[in-house]
């Protein structure tokens, strides 16, 4: 099982499972199968099968994680943390990044063929949660033979399937290192993911989610994405980066009523658009709701195993408002109060949320260490 | 000049001004006539003209500020703040709230009839800024008869009416009460107003701002208001009223996908599509750009009198985070530079930005006082 290291050319991988009639059951009860899931992996696994390490990924993420595209000049999504001598290094550890069943990088979503009707799935896909990430990656975790991770690993989204991975699958995750994320959503963190499915669903070019072969809820998508990145960014970022300047302009009273006037407008609507031109919007809508639903509370965090012995890394940002400190703290708090070895670090970032994608040399040396004591403790040979 | 104190009766009242060829000069250069403010008046002028406070409003406020309409259960937003005995004393002061030009609350905006055309301006109404706001209300003031007001109070938007009052006319006001507001808008608060902006130009009932007659781009409105109701309340706060409540449901997986799972989704969408109701959103797009243009930067501050008279008090809220306290210590910084005396005081209150509204009985004791000094220091007899 070799592949090439990052800042190398990559490929995308599949794997399908859950083939009729042993479809997987979901949290809500429906079932769903067949599934695909994207994937790509960098580095080697060893002799053991014991140095891989799973990179979960966020809303917006996908399983390119690393390393180039043929003929392509955008690297992944970490490029900066996988490969060699780097946090997540090739030369020690096989990496697998997997994207999440309900999204839209190329893995089973809302947007497949639902092959009951030979038609998109849309609405007609199952409501998935994050337990249903997880399980979905297990699959694909047995198909690569291996019995344990040394570490599973992600932000945001990433970490919830971090945490949730370890609630279901104690014994296979030997380390786990949840970033910027939290236990479950507060009211302020469901009511910004609703903004964002209100302005989705209130275009009508959704067509109540029928819109494949049709152009689609583009600028509801790309409203969704504004609100969203605005959380993703701290208020000192956003000044440092825009401030009040204007865009290509030296008169504020523009001839051209409510066009663009602020760089900040500027930006935002380029990566609204920019989201709303790669992303599905019903992929949206299902994974926010994931989120949404997504509540690790004690009782469902042990319910599996009352003695679990992965050992935990949590970082949060200190400027970091969508997914705040206190919400990383709360997850430090459970771990010790069940006896689960962990350790919290808060890097003094002023990127916001934004900061688990940008602060890698901050987060590298952490992980570093992590890991390197994960390896010591456990006896791997890598 | 007599008029209802609060808790009783009170009636909006009309005054319309630059009658063409006496038409306005707007900030942008473009001009305005004839322009009726709406507005309305509690308490009893004095004999000497001299205890009129002018209460200004926020984003979605009008003049009725306090009182009963006729038939109305419904009282006016500042209730509590207005009246007998109260923080607004009708029994000493003369109280008058005005409405904005560019508002939907009668006054003259985008919903009005451009007289040049016979049809509602909508676009082609001109861009207005904090500056022809409070233009306009000087008019007001004069026809009142008013050489000098006692005080300008108000929160939010209502705090840069207050700050440009001083500004344009310093030897006017007495008194200055800045509530939750700032001298200018960060970029955050400018990408919070245009995701408004946004969701309603990309509904496409907004037909380029000409859907008078039709129904409107209320999607879009409700989505803007949704975001502005995010900002106002604190994560305490909506921790405090919602926290992950299920609204009449048992089973989080529900039939109808993407319906309201959350009490919280559903006070944003209650709330949201009563926005829609009542406000116009072609005035939402106009406020909001006055919003973001707003900067009372040093020289803009002290451009007509290098010698400001006027005292003032400044508040803020702990838990605002859309106006966050930072943003009144600039105003305090800006004013003690320049000699001007200022207080301030920040009130310790989780109801975020809304505590403007919410937290009458704290800012009421330090409102009393202050103008109580006013008062006496320019030994004005009530």
């Amino acid at each position: 099982m070799e592949n090439k290291t990052s800042t190398e050319i990559v490929k995308k991988q599949y794997f399908t499972f859950a083939h009729p009639p042993k479809e997987i059951i979901l949290e809500s009860g429906e079932k769903l199968g067949p599934i695909t899931l994207a994937y790509e992996t960098y580095g080697k696994l060893n002799k053991n099968r014991n140095n891989a390490i799973l990179v979960v990924h966020a809303l917006s993420g996908d399983s390119h994680a690393a390393g180039f595209y043929e003929n392509d000049k955008k690297p992944g999504w970490w490029e900066d943390m996988i490969g060699k001598t780097r946090a997540l290094d090739t030369d020690k550890y096989f990496i697998i990044c997997s994207n999440i069943i309900g999204g839209c990088g190329e893995s089973t979503g809302p947007s497949t063929i639902n092959p009951k009707t030979n038609k998109p799935y849309a609405l007609d896909f199952p409501i998935i949660t994050i337990g249903d990430m997880v399980n979905a990656q297990k699959f694909l975790i047995d198909y690569l033979g291996i019995d344990k991770l040394l570490c599973v690993i992600g932000g945001s989204m990433g970490g919830m399937q971090t945490l949730q991975w370890v609630a279901l699958y104690p014994e296979k995750v030997l380390s786990a290192i949840p970033i910027a994320t939290t236990l479950k959503h507060s009211p302020q963190q469901i009511a910004f993911n609703e903004v964002g499915r209100q302005a989705i669903m209130s275009d009508p070019a959704w067509l109540n989610g029928n819109y494949y072969g049709h152009s689609g809820p583009k600028k509801g998508l790309a409203v969704a994405r504004m609100v969203g990145h605005i959380t993703y960014m701290s208020t000192i970022s956003m000044e440092e980066k825009f401030s009040r300047r204007l865009k290509e302009k030296t008169n504020i009273f523009p001839s051209d009523k409510f066009s663009i006037d602020f760089e900040v407008e500027n930006y935002l609507e380029y990566r609204g658009d920019n989201f709303a031109k790669r992303f599905d919007a019903n992929s949206y809508l299902y994974i926010t709701k994931a989120l949404d639903y997504f509540d690790l509370s004690e009782e469902k965090f042990t319910q599996k195993n009352k003695n679990i012995k992965t050992k935990f890394l949590i970082i949060a940002f200190k400027s970091d408002w969508l997914y705040p400190p206190s919400q990383s703290r709360e997850i430090v708090k459970l771990l010790k109060i069940n006896g689960i070895p962990a350790s919290y670090c808060e890097i003094d970032s002023s990127y916001g949320h934004d900061a688990f994608l940008v602060e890698i040399e901050k987060q590298s040396e952490l992980i570093k260490h992590f890991l390197n004591s994960v390896v010591r403790e456990n006896n791997i040979y890598i």
